[in-house]
């Protein structure tokens, strides 16, 4: 029987539809594994020895004399830290210089290497850098928003084969966000607490939908998820800025993500996915009713009309088989 | 020089980086054209012969003994009639049955038509139809939202290649359509208009995105489109109810859809689209403040994960750019 869920954050709707369902594992792509593919592509501007294709780094962490992870700036970004973020009208529409800072992470040096799978060691290192970029970004008197994303193959939006996710330093606070944490504004000035937190505790209590949990964090399917296998990795401890994650912390989100990403990998064939790691305005203090996370969706359906029109999303795989699917599948 | 735009109803911001930008021309798909397939398909419910294959038709129009236009049950509805639309909690959380009423228009007998190629008239019977079903929808006292759609190739969701349309009624009304219309009751009360209206008096002075212009309907890019090539129609009759439109009306969005669809079909070669007709919730009366349209939007990009986190589209290809290559183009 088809339902309706809210999502208990946005209020939006989704329709959970599992008589159209494939079953999670026919959702598992026919494609070339990554990891398949030779380590060094000579023409690749992230691969060693090609350095003077990007600019400068912003950021190295080094092993000997070599770079194991470099972060640069966006030869091709959308936003230029040279412009100036000045709202002009034109006409009776608004407008501004694309003022913004753009820098890739480059994850590793070997092109065929993926997060999911590189060693734990390396996906702390990542981590810890999008801590370290996320908060010098944040010190920039024109950014009030620094978002943190990964997209992973040509499905997810990204033509370059190398390991690597970005990070965007922007002036605006879109009402996509704004809108968010309007509604949590509501729910904390009338219940008295995080919603996310109350969220997080009523799926702990559910259970059904939770992959794993560790002592900080816990990965989980969420009750009105949008799309096949679309998971959340929540901190248990309260905060809104990302760049709060302790060194503890660090380590064990390095092995709660690596291990999704590693099931998601064997079980899925290596599917296409974005993450973005949300995280409260930069112009904003600490906040009470807004809790930073980490959102991953598997590029394996198409949003078409309806959800354009609509904002409703049809969600053919109940998340409770998702989560039970992803709990199943051993990847220690 | 990349630059910050906003969406004059929603606020949301769009970056416009043409830096990155292909020439319009570079998004023409290779592939082979819809038109050179069979014109029937014996094992396509959709096709004559296999009428039995579907729920029986809600409406037809028919030539001759003949029908050329058929409305059915979609039989893989991710809603359903017979379900109950009250909600229901699951501890914290809100769900409720997933009633709802999803239709299919088959728009033509031949199996490899599309709006694009089929006559006026034809165009002018699928547009006739959504009307007197989204009338009939409406009156359901269940149902609070009509969103007619059309996915067009496989980008664009859909794997059935005979021409066809979509409406879905559903009770829910979701954030994302009360969004708009909260921010345009703020506009209407703040200033005393419909800020729909408004952006049409300002698109049509600044005259530069505007693709044709008629009697009744203007046809254009707007300012903050979000993607390449995402256009509007906009009635210049303001009714925030699209079943308000009438005879005369009618011929003309015929007219002009048809002649925009066939500007895409040659300028950047049949492309995927999805397109959706917005108009206000059934539940409400005649509205000031909201006002009807159709939007198209061109399956050419994909939208990534800084999208995804922050709601914020980079269009690399200026409006101006894309309706100067639309107007161009000759399919008289």
């Amino acid at each position: 029987m088809p339902q309706f869920r809210q999502n208990f954050i946005t209020n939006e709707w989704v329709i959970v539809a599992p008589e159209r369902a494939k079953r999670p594992d026919q959702f598992a792509k026919e494609h070339e594994q990554r990891a398949k593919r030779a380590v060094h592509d000579a023409n690749c501007p992230f691969c060693p020895g090609n350095e003077d294709k990007t600019p400068p780094a912003t950021y190295v962490v080094n092993e000997g004399k070599s770079w194991r992870l470099r972060v640069v700036p966006n030869k091709f970004a959308a936003v230029n830290p040279d412009l100036i973020p000045k709202r002009e009208p034109v006409g009776k529409f608004l407008s501004a210089e694309g003022f913004g800072i753009a820098e890739v992470i480059i994850e590793n040096p070997l092109h065929n290497q993926s997060l999911a799978t590189m060693p734990i060691d390396f996906m702390r290192d990542v981590l810890k850098t999008y801590k370290e970029r996320y908060a010098a970004l944040a010190t920039n008197e024109h950014v009030n928003l620094v978002t943190i994303f990964k997209n992973h193959g040509p499905k997810a939006g990204t033509s370059l084969e190398h390991p690597h996710s970005q990070i965007i330093a922007t002036p605006v606070v879109p009402p996509h966000v704004r809108y968010l944490l309007q509604q949590a504004i509501l729910y904390h000035d009338t219940y008295g607490n995080c919603p996310h937190c109350v969220m997080l505790e009523e799926e702990l209590k559910q259970k059904d939908r939770i992959i794993f949990e560790g002592k900080h964090f816990v990965t989980f399917c969420s009750f009105a998820a949008r799309t096949p296998f679309e998971t959340r990795i929540f901190p248990k401890r309260h905060s809104s800025r990302f760049d709060s994650i302790t060194d503890e912390e660090l380590d064990e989100l390095a092995y709660a993500l690596r291990t999704l990403l590693r099931k998601l990998y064997a079980g899925l064939n290596d599917p296409d996915y974005n993450f973005v790691i949300s995280s409260s305005p930069t112009s904003d203090g600490e906040l009470h009713y807004e809790h930073w996370r980490l959102v991953i969706v598997p590029k394996l359906t198409t949003p078409a009309g309806f959800e354009i029109g609509t904002g409703v999303f049809i969600n053919t795989v109940p998340p409770e088989d998702c989560a039970k699917f992803l709990r199943d599948i051993n990847v220690e």
